[in-house]
């Protein structure tokens, strides 16, 4: 680490949601000083400051008299333009957000004469369940050289696994994690759903997905594809679109998918 | 277990393919006795031959002569008829098979005076894998109380997860199954594609992939559900279709699985 990067940082997040619920305070535990929570919602900002030593929930969006070495953005990235439009920062201040999405440019919204760059933790967060941030892959990004060395400091005070990710990759990724994460937890919800219409216990389920998901990981899963899809099987397909006929939007996605794997499986043969 | 269940049965297993391949060695572990498999292809039976102590590779379906207690078909749900068509069974034999989606009823075409039952083990199997069966829940029924109460056996010989069910419940729990696993396949498949034509590590994901599912066991995953199509980000949600543009099949998807996503979330306001 070079030797103008400080080991502790004073942080302002901005943003009381998800990923700032989890991220503050594992900054914290990594010996950086949480100075300020922002939400515009004051309960949010407060609720997030009780999890933290002593940082001060606040409302307000100008920040012109804080010395804070890092403002960590972490918003929805709808709210993204309104809150760089809102807010004010002292001269010369290091601005990051924490989005999969947003190309680091988007922060130039925020004014001129400030550092700018990205620190994406590679996670789904939902405030009901801790995460171990050591096990999460953080992605960084930023303006220059120093400001890039600066947030690979903090990345790296929270996890070992930091990657300087630009934002073309970093898009790829999000999209990637969309599918790995976002519908694959709205497929099991699918899952659970049919067991729970058929009074079928949920944990029925879980030793088939664990293995779904232990051999996705150790072998390409175009590979090990299985199931009445890949194998062509209409009289199958055909049964179990009958059988979701009450449920028309499970039936689309069950065509839609059986489609795109038959597909795959073609392409290979 | 009632006094007239053995403990070790005689069986033949028909069919060589995924499924055979780990309940042969799995049965025979528990101390059953495999007579012969039977695969169409002479060197799948041969194969399957080599994992088990003594049992006779065969690619006939004539099984007149033989005294087993038990036969299992585990073929595809597409070669079922067929094989039913042409197989021969000693009167009286148990007849049983080993799919999610075929109902008892289809066996009475292996002929009259046959018990028959199901056998279905809820996991996904590859041959490249090995599997815990002890970690299997096994779905049984029998035409009759006794046949029911050797196939129970059978099961549990091999697993303490035995569940009856009937063959309408057991199709409910394959479609969920389906969209758990088959699915949930595929589109890990989707996110590593993605990764690596971005020449991104595959192993970024990996992470994010546990997390989502050991939150799905623990949570409702309709509650917990993540990223740009639950806030119905448009913006995002174009963007990631407009970087998808050269992908028309995963596009489509990500169409059709985020408009599910958002139709829940509504549902639930």
């Amino acid at each position: 680490m070079p030797a103008d990067v400080p080991a502790s940082f004073r942080i302002v997040m901005i943003g009381a949601g998800n990923v700032a619920w989890h991220l503050a305070p594992a900054l914290e535990q990594a010996g950086h000083q949480m100075q300020a929570v922002y939400s515009r919602t004051p309960e949010k900002a407060a609720a997030l400051a009780t999890r933290l030593y002593r940082a001060e929930p606040t409302a307000s969006l100008d920040f012109s008299g804080f010395e804070a070495a890092l403002f960590l953005i972490a918003v929805p990235d709808q709210a993204l333009p309104e809150v760089l439009r809102q807010t004010r920062f002292p001269q010369g201040s290091l601005v990051a957000h924490t989005s999969g999405s947003q190309p680091l440019p988007v922060l130039k919204a925020a004014g001129a004469n400030l550092k700018t760059g990205v620190l994406y933790p590679l996670q789904t967060f939902s405030k009901v369940k801790p995460v171990d941030f050591a096990a999460i892959p953080v992605c960084v990004e930023g303006s220059d050289e120093e400001t890039l060395q600066q947030l690979k400091a903090v990345a790296l005070s929270v996890s070992p696994q930091v990657y300087e990710m630009s934002s073309a990759d970093r898009k790829a990724l999000h999209v990637a994690a969309v599918f790995a994460c976002n519908f694959t937890n709205h497929l099991l919800g699918i899952s659970f759903d049919l067991l729970r219409q058929h009074h079928l216990p949920a944990n029925l389920l879980h030793p088939l997905i664990l293995e779904t998901v232990q051999k996705a990981l150790s072998f390409p899963p175009f590979m090990v594809q299985t199931g009445p899809a890949v194998r062509n099987d209409g009289a199958i397909l055909a049964e179990h679109l009958r059988f979701l006929q009450t449920e028309p939007g499970y039936r689309r996605l069950y065509e839609v998918l059986s489609a795109s794997i038959w597909r795959e499986a073609e392409q290979k043969e």
